[in-house]
């Protein structure tokens, strides 16, 4: 990337911008090629069994399969943090969020064959799911 | 970046990791410094005058500068798609998603003057918050 490139990056607090003007997402320990907007899809999975191991990995072990659908721009899989204040809702069992280009991206990975496999595997293992879908204000 | 540095990011889905070996935060489309660990704080706004225009400018002005507290790695502010599946909440006004390296970050961040102006200068536009710390599996 040039250094044009790069310093069209550089957002007003110093930090790089990686979701161009009309989005703000910014970082400031890495430069990237530039999204023109972002999409993103966090998933909150309560497990049917939240104490049971086998359960969570079967979970996690779907995602991370999930997880190669072509177009997904960027994905954590995490776990509540041991933070406890009265706002932090700690009693999800997997966070799930990922990052689209825009909702015609998000819209193939809903009836990409690797999610209804997902779906189809690992549905009978959480009681509960909330999504929250974002886009740039 | 050197191009050895650059291949010690590929992940096993070719996605380049920037979350390290041990969390899992990928994308496509860049490359970028690693991070060893990631702590996710996703952070839901609810409007007391959820169709104010001025108080929906004002919270997201607020949040920009919030933006510039030092440990924040990447931050994102955003708002609900306009996809409304079942297990969708569509129910909030703004999404505030911020990356940090670690908890030590978030905690810092929680108590950082630029923070608790934050609290005092835009406490009153919200009806409810709900946060969801995640950090690696």
């Amino acid at each position: 990337m040039s250094n044009q490139t790069r310093r069209d990056f550089i957002s007003n607090t110093g930090k790089v911008a990686i979701a161009g003007s009309t989005g703000i997402f910014a970082t400031n320990n890495f430069t990237g090629t530039m999204a023109k907007s972002m999409f993103i899809h966090h998933v909150y999975f309560w497990l049917k069994n939240p104490s049971g191991e086998t359960d969570r990995q079967k979970l996690i072990e779907g995602l991370q399969k999930l997880s190669k659908v072509k177009t997904i721009k960027s994905f954590h899989i995490g776990k509540p943090a041991d933070t406890n204040r009265d706002v932090i809702d700690t009693s999800y069992s997997i966070s799930w969020m990922l990052i689209f280009d825009d909702k015609a991206a998000e819209e193939s990975y809903q009836t990409d064959p690797i999610h209804l496999n997902f779906v189809e595997t690992c549905k009978d293992l959480w009681q509960k799911v909330v999504v929250y879908d974002s886009v740039d204000i």
